[in-house]
């Protein structure tokens, strides 16, 4: 299972992801789920992936290749960040084709990955798109100003409780960890370290990356001191009648 | 779906449950999942239940007959909950098969139900139990010191960052009240009132019970002010390298 995150604020994008992959509880590994793409002052883009981890490495592959060579359409080329969603749908479905194919893979595999593809195109508004496995596509809005992949009812009330447009970015960056961490804590199969990337509006590069375990100071003190801070919240609230 | 919760703390037992049902999106209504069952000085218990509702209240009449009727045994007779929940799990498995037999209704429906039993009898430690469909049941313990049943997803991480033994019995309650809040907040199918009883150690009574409306103080509370303690707990959160 995987659990991934992005969300869109007034100040920009956030995107987080845990990196534990697994074939069965006794296959246990760690893979890098977010995957930043950057054209400085160009366009940047960051994509997360949940499901098959045969398609999205390919497709990451992919994605690179067609920047490299020059192929159309490429994450260069496309002018709008909807056209990126279509053009990365469009390549997901042919990934998931291919790992299918009884020469490649074995047959009755779930091939399928969901994807969250982000970022800004000079000249462009930034968004998040999530990428089914059809390859169709639907866009966060200040309604819903956040999308999540794979596991992510554990770590949905948090962000529902404070993601907003006017949510700062370094404190969205900061609800998504305790919304990553929340998750790792009840779920075995989303596992440490997280992976986190945030994009400013206009600054068309990443402007902040950091790969989180269990050591890093924010994690630390997450650990150590949410659960406290949470209880004094609890504490805070009104009596019941019989108090 | 239904999200209900059962919590052991040192000073008592705490449940709480929602009271949506719905059979379809558009088949939506209220009813009550917890049941109390109180015989003062004498024991003490709280039925909640997720799953077929005509297989619970079915149960729960059966449970008041059987004490009325004095047929042994009965929750007046059983001397130790591991027995209390021994024979609300056998009449819980007769309820199901009475659901299915097809004088009674159709066929293909699932008539399943889960349920969290939790008291004390005089003598006896305080505790709750989780009884599956097959009529089995696990107790909760100091490690795992809550059970829940239906949507649990939502509302665990609350569960796992602030329930523990030392807890204050009020304090557990307004986890509990938090927790079934993050759930209702996050899916449609778990919906007020809430249903919420306190069973102190020893007083082998009912402590305290309530039903808690949107209007009620502590609800209201916690949907004014509750983000805004979190999001000051977001912001008090250590800082990043690029801040």
């Amino acid at each position: 299972m995987t659990y991934c995150v992005g969300i869109v604020v007034d100040e920009g994008l956030v995107f987080a992801a845990d990196t534990r992959t697994n074939a069965s509880v006794d296959d246990v590994r760690v893979h890098r789920k977010l995957h930043p793409f950057e054209y400085p002052g160009e366009a940047v883009f960051v994509l997360m992936a949940a499901g098959n981890l045969a398609t999205t490495q390919l497709l990451v592959s992919r994605l690179h290749r067609d920047v490299e060579e020059q192929r159309i359409p490429n994450l260069r080329s496309v002018r709008h960040l909807f056209e990126a969603a279509e053009y990365v749908g469009a390549l997901l479905v042919d990934s998931q084709v291919q790992c299918r194919d009884p020469e490649h893979g074995h047959d009755g595999v779930n091939t399928q990955a969901t994807l969250i593809l982000g970022g800004q195109i000079a000249g462009e508004q930034p968004g998040v798109y999530m990428i089914y496995p059809l390859g169709n596509a639907i866009a966060a809005s200040p309604e819903t100003p956040y999308l999540q992949i794979g596991e992510s009812k554990y770590g949905k009330p948090i962000l529902d409780r404070i993601i907003q447009p006017r949510t700062a970015l370094n404190d969205a960056a900061r609800t998504a960890v305790v919304s990553l961490d929340s998750t790792i804590r009840s779920n075995l199969s989303v596992g440490l370290p997280v992976d986190l990337a945030l994009i400013r509006r206009d600054e068309l590069r990443l402007s902040g990356q950091l790969r989180l375990c269990g050591d890093s100071p924010l994690y630390a003190d997450i650990h150590r001191n949410w659960a406290r801070r949470l209880e004094q919240a609890v504490a805070s609230l009104p009596r019941f009648p019989w108090e």
